[in-house]
């Protein structure tokens, strides 16, 4: 960390900086400039990164510039190896390439099942569906909650997939961990920290979206906090951010693919679907996501989309979607990986 | 709302959004251009908004245009008149001007105490500080919890002011309401569903910041969630945006202020102190939203900002503030109100 | 400027990275951390700013700070002092606040000459109409060129009023100058560095447009394209910028108004018009602009808003212009200015 | 379009809309809805499109909502087929891969024709090489000029590549016309229209780059221009685009690839150095790119980029480029395309 001070700024204020600087166990090192005196921050050993707020308001103090991530568990240094969390057989963030398809939200028992059916058919491994539905307007469908869950867990009975759904609220993550394989969290929740730290308290993976305008270093440290709570499978999603681009519906940030891999080691998934809103882009930005590195795709598969409660615009019939994994697989092979497929059902 | 036909639709398609149309209980009404047809959807008495999503997915539909807000208790449509919410004596909402100051988060008793009886001596009303704190690392100071409800409450019955402070969890929400006047919901929180149910469901106004980068849109349909629950009482607040520009924290959105007032009924505070990171900046913002026509102002004031231990450099000091307040009144009377204020300490 | 050095960077490297600072005129200040060496890069005397960009591809720099600002004439390290133009009467930039209204497009002499008149009877002293102008769209207006120049020139002899106009090429620099008192240079065109050199080689004022998605400091620097060729007088203006929220055209970025009041000596005026896109949002937003500091305010006003051949829907109608300024003086006496207005013509 | 009419709207002000829709040749449909009017706009064999700006602001008039495309010269309606471009044996938009790559800026004649023989020899058939400069500073490089072009020909006449450089200004678009086989528009100028006008009046093809904050839809209007002026040559280039995020100089929109194809028939080149600001980004987002259905890549290659006179930290070593390429291709042979090279050099 830097502290920047103003040009003019006092020998007192200059000292009480320094102050502060030893009083938090690091060094200071000042560098006085032709203008202003610039002090460098210095310093190992400590549990957490010193903090720039401490600085900012410190009187002749002009800015602080953060040196090095803010984040520790998330973070490359912490791990130099990428990790790899297995799900039902399915290992996520090795060379495989994990796939997670289903319907945006469940809306019934038979159609979940024949859905289910059909993806399990072309190797699909995990089965996305939605039981929570965050809405923006209170008056769209807000899913059947406990009861479909059931409904993913008879799923996964009859296929042997591992199921994923999201969860919304801290006094569901119990239930909902109880009943499926990974945590979803949504954009919307990236930063709700009581439900961060309510899925970092139970064992059960975590996917976790970016949210719609996070940063980069903010959807890392999003993950600290469910990682700090002592749950270190944390699944990083990238599912498109909000841009002032109207033609699709987010922008999906393609480079913050090669990006988080540089900067941790946990695995990076992308949501194709809802970084276009749009079913005819669903398949060119999948295989953009694996040619840029990323460790699994999550896609809305639906049987007949016109028919769908949320999201139908978005949602690949499964013809489409058998034909999107053809194309997937052979950018896999290109960049030296594989689809993950379960072995009865390779192309 | 209106259904755009792609180039080519058939008639079928056609025929089918027809059928869903009428199935949902309004009536469609064609409209046959010259390359494509146009179907408006007309129809009240409807107990909600028709939803553009049902359609999007349909084969043959190019597009949908919505006509008309997706919110409806939020609307000026629904009330004419602007609505009023008394605190303690203090009508927000209605021509005189809501102050609510503080610290960003409550320290201690003592400092919580004087600044509180110093605000007060202004003739301050409502006195805001942070009891749970949102803080984008696990490793930032997170608020002193329960404890410093309690101070709040004594900072209460020891100045006679009001009190505001932020809520995080679904389940704090009956301890918060218990000590507090008016619930604060943060930027990260306002798509966080439970929460807004659960702030829906206890009697305290709720003051509803904008997401960083929600649309004002999804800023009152988050309010509905909280109408819709039972609670009228919602004070929406706009506290910057996210947009590219760094040479502030946040950009203040001054156009929301205008655009809020003219498509809902519910008071419009301003949070400087967020919307522009900068103690230097927060008097000139401070004009500038109540020249634009805000209801209130909420603003950080710490009593040594150096010693703040978070959002220091965004934390006036009282001397600055009662000058800033000097500034904002005079304001306030060009636009033919004025702040409230205790009689006993008026200028 | 501090050159930060990436984690385990070679000695060589570091070596490398001080003598390219000594050879451009600089001192290297080593601060050697526990992690990585940070190199601040100190100096004066120099005719320029060191430039970021000779660092930042050396091997084993990792990340470049830049501490000061990249410009000098603009900036107010330049002139403690505001900087005052006047044009024909109206000294722009001291306490007096400008008013600069008038039709989006010149269409035709009698229209042209009738809001002239009008706007002189109300006081204003600067008149605006689009002689060229930059549509989005081959096929939208264009503008009528050098026939508007004469109109408008025949506005200026006719009511005393000074007169500005868009110049959207180098090669119309000329030209325009002659015509006109002052330049205006759109924001589409705010880097458009052929036409920023052209126009400050001309003796006239210029009105510099914020571009759309341009920093604070991009529009200083852009600024100083025009003031290192020698023109001394550009005025700053904030026309609102690109962002995801779509309830407005732009987004008023009206923290920029202190911002720049901060960085630079020029004179700032605000274009509510543009910002908004919205009739009905001019007058607050120009209560806004002036309540943060703003020097001086250029508005559209149309006879007939409806007929416009261009941005009719973001015009004000006389009488509605009229009533706003009257709200403008009331918000510029309280901030202890007032606006120019030719003395006949006081309200 | 649809004109939407206000709640309320009287019956005159529905007359006069209906009016001036016919007026411009057009037939009205009104659709009386329960609360509001609604009329389409409907017709064709009109040589534009109707314009929006036309109706907004008419009185009764809620809004205006355009269906189908402004732009028709670049609108895949206009040719179903992909157009292909031939530059000197290279057929850009065809099943083929073009390469164009080269050093950010001709910095002198060696460098220029070392770079362009190593290139060359990995069989890239376009060098890129900026003649003229657009930078942010007024103290930065701006380039050797016509020197440059003069040595990028010499490079041409000893390598047989087909050459390509950013022209700034439309006074000096005839001369590099004369010089090089593609005019390349930069990020700054996408809404230059003098310029864009400029580059349409002569024969060679030019590559455009979108806007930093442009749409997809002001590309192709800009894309519109140059075709109207008579040149058919336009090469449409995503380079990034501006957001909030600050991990990477730009955001790239990969999501605009697949758009462009459905929307246009013109070429869509990608340029990953500038949509990236990293060398390490380069290469996977070249992938991404491909996979995505890119019709070209545009990259800068330097032979050390650490003496780069500008933007050397995202410029590739070539050795690094060469590594590149071969992950390209096989992300090409992927997709079912590959990369135009000279055979000489074929891998």
């Amino acid at each position: 960390m830097i502290v920047v001070m103003r040009v003019g700024a006092s020998q007192e204020e200059i000292d009480t900086v320094v102050e502060r600087i030893e009083s938090i166990g690091y060094q200071p090192h000042l560098s006085p400039g032709a203008e202003r005196v610039v002090i460098g921050v210095v310093g190992t050993g400590q549990d957490r990164p010193a903090d720039p707020e401490d600085f900012r308001s410190m009187r002749g103090v002009d800015s602080v510039v953060p040196i090095g991530a803010p984040y520790k568990l998330a973070s490359r240094n912490f791990s130099a190896e990428d990790s790899v969390f297995t799900v039902r057989d399915t290992p996520i963030g090795g060379p495989g390439i994990a796939l997670m398809a289903g319907p945006c939200s469940v809306e019934d028992r038979e159609g979940t099942l024949e859905i289910a059916g059909e993806l399990a058919g072309m190797g699909v491994t995990i089965l996305r569906g939605g039981a929570f539905k965050p809405r923006t307007s209170p008056y769209s469908f807000q899913g059947l909650g406990e009861e479909a869950l059931k409904i993913l867990a008879e799923a996964r009975d009859a296929t042997g997939m591992a199921i994923i759904t999201e969860v919304m609220g801290s006094d569901e993550v119990e239930m909902v961990s109880d009943y499926v394989d990974i945590l979803q969290l949504g954009t919307r929740n990236m930063q709700n920290y009581r439900l961060l730290e309510a899925v970092g308290r139970q064992p059960k993976p975590v996917l976790l979206k970016r949210g719609m305008s996070a940063t980069i270093e903010e959807l890392l440290l999003a993950a600290e906090y469910i990682l700090s709570q002592g749950n270190a499978q944390v699944l990083l999603c990238e599912r498109g951010i909000r841009t002032y681009e109207t033609a699709t519906r987010s922008t999906f940030d393609v480079n913050a693919v090669p990006v988080l891999k540089g900067l941790s080691h946990l695995p990076v998934i992308v949501d194709p679907s809802h970084a276009t809103g749009r079913a005819d882009l669903i398949a060119p930005i999948s295989r953009a996501a694996i040619a840029a590195g990323a460790d699994g795709l999550i896609i809305e598969v639906h049987s007949s989309p016109e028919d769908a409660v949320s999201d139908g615009a978005q949602s690949l019939r499964p013809a489409a979607f058998a034909e999107l994994l053809d194309g997937v697989e052979r950018i896999a092979q290109a960049v030296d990986r594989t689809l993950i497929r379960t072995p009865t059902t390779a192309p």
